[in-house]
């Protein structure tokens, strides 16, 4: 039985010889050069499959993604009843980390104004309001929401987060259901979005959302905000709704990593907008070295006769 | 015996209004406009008062120094041979984490390179090292360097830092002396400068100490280094060697709160260099009304009979 490789567009060739190094034992396959018998295929390391290579592989037992999001995995068609495993890997999770807590200092300290100052050698310092002075809200509260949460909170902003179940988390303060999220955004100067993409989540951040964002009568007077830092996913953001708020002041700011259309196409305003910040799907790009050695021990534990974990929830979507 | 405020360039009203809530029983005056018989004045705050009235407080048994730095203060001539306790304060400590935090991560995730991508709409991902992967040494592991130390360890930084006396913090690697100092700045990619400036730490960020940086050959090769982050003291740069190291690639670039002279002169080519970020002097600005709960409460803890915490040591001159 074999481990078969299909990752769309990445470098074939280093993820099997990786693979054949850490699974010695292992029959390691790349798909299409040397698929062979789909029938001999027990796993599949995923990214970006075509559908009729999954249709075909009629003895898989479980597939890896090879990323933190399954949304795309999950709209291929024929997508054979076995586990998806997604990564949830220490490394990724830090950078996203430091990703978002950049994104979110940048705004708080006003670098986009010290920055223009600086171009007309303008001496002028700003009120700036403490960390602990500014409300973060982070809508989802999973194993990237929990790791951003944590360092925005121990460097001294009011963090909360938005999640599908209430949590318990040391000095930030849960949200969860419909209302719950209403609750949060009237109460955050600064909204991290850290959700997969499903049903629920596509097109969640429009201009209605955004519009009660900070609106509690709260916000400290030196705190530019409302801002928006979105790296979950491209598809949960309406584009042109977020240009819009930001041009009549509904939204004062915003970072964006992820976009509707990736790359981001030329014609789009928010290349130029001198409200954003755009980076192009980088926020946490994992080394596919860790990947590897993630997907080898689970492999090797799943052997042994351990259970998997981090599997994906098809009813959910994440 | 009074309470006299002397906060040259600074609004002294407010203070005074401050400190008469604060300490209801006492006497607070505000020079020069009520000063009165200097020989009644128990308690200085200071700002960069003049020479002319420290001369003439001959009963004076303390100075409350208005800043985390006590340069200035102490190159006042005649300054009295009394205690001088300066502001260590944990809304100011964690402001300048907040700033250090925020250029250490500006670099580390090349935001100069994706900002002027953006400016060219051009979606081009780069080779990103994990924080684990970058070294940052800080210079000065005092109340602020320790902080910013922590902070950035948690990140997943390799942390190390330089102080006169070697220190053990958790997971902070401790370099001191004049060895120590080469042996931090070959393995720092990254370098923080929060000395306070003495007579030691004059000029010490020259042309000689920037050509040490980074030079183990330990390098990730994705990582734009050296860098300098100074939120020091101005004094402790020479701001013609930071432009020279940065335009031969000695330096691939730097992000300073403080200058030589303040505000920075519009003829420094520090203003517009393309990989300087410089601010004015904000880094850790302090909220008055927290530094008068600070002064407040230590005058009160002394007059109940509790020492003073904080003093300088006018050997060492911090
Ligand atoms: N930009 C990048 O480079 C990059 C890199 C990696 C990942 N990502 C994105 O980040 C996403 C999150 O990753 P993760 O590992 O943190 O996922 P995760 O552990 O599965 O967490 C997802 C979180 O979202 C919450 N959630 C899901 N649907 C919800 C809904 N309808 N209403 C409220 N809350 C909802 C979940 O609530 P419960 O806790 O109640 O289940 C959970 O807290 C990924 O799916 C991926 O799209 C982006
Ligand atoms: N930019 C801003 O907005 C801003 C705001 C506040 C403060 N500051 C600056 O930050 C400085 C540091 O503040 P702090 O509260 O952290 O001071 P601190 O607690 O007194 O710490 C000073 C640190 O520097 C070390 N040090 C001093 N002289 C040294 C030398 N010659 N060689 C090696 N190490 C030396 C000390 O070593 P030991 O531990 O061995 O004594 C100590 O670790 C202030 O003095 C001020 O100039 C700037």
């Amino acid at each position: 039985m074999a481990l078969l490789i299909a990752v769309h567009g990445w470098d074939s060739e280093s993820w099997s010889s990786r693979f054949s190094n850490l699974l010695p034992g292992h029959d390691v396959r790349c798909h299409p050069e040397t698929t062979g018998n789909p029938a001999e295929i027990r796993y599949l390391l995923a990214w970006k499959p075509d559908s009729d290579l999954l249709a075909s592989l009629t003895n898989l037992e479980v597939i890896f993604s090879l990323g933190a999001g399954v949304d795309h995995l999950l709209q291929t068609p024929d997508l054979p009843d076995v586990p998806i495993v997604r990564i949830v890997d220490p490394d990724l999770t830090m950078r996203m980390s430091e990703w978002i807590v950049l994104q979110v200092l940048l705004h708080h300290r006003k670098h986009r104004t010290y920055h223009a100052q600086q171009h007309q050698r303008l001496w002028q310092p700003h009120d700036q309001p403490a960390a602990s002075a500014v409300r973060v809200g982070i809508m989802g509260l999973g194993v990237l929401g929990r790791d951003a949460a944590t360092h925005l909170s121990r460097l001294g902003f009011q963090v909360a987060g938005w999640s599908r179940s209430p949590k318990e988390i040391d000095g930030i303060r849960s949200f969860s259901g419909a209302d719950g999220l209403d609750d949060m955004l009237k109460r955050t100067d600064i909204l991290v979005n850290l959700l997969p993409l499903t049903q629920d989540t596509r097109g969640l951040i429009d201009y209605r959302l955004l519009s009660k964002l900070s609106t509690d009568g709260k916000r400290h007077p030196g705190c530019d905000a409302p801002v928006l830092v979105n790296a979950g996913r491209g598809a949960s953001q309406v584009e042109a709704d977020i240009v819009r708020a930001l041009d009549d002041g509904t939204l004062a700011a915003c970072s964006l990593d992820v976009f509707e259309t990736e790359p981001l196409p030329a014609p789009s305003p928010l290349w130029t907008h001198p409200k954003v910040y755009a980076t192009p799907h980088v926020a946490a790009d994992s080394d596919p070295q860790t990947l590897s050695h993630y997907v080898a021990e689970r492999i090797q534990a799943f052997e042994a006769g351990e259970g998997l974990i981090n599997v994906v929830d098809r009813a959910t979507g994440y």
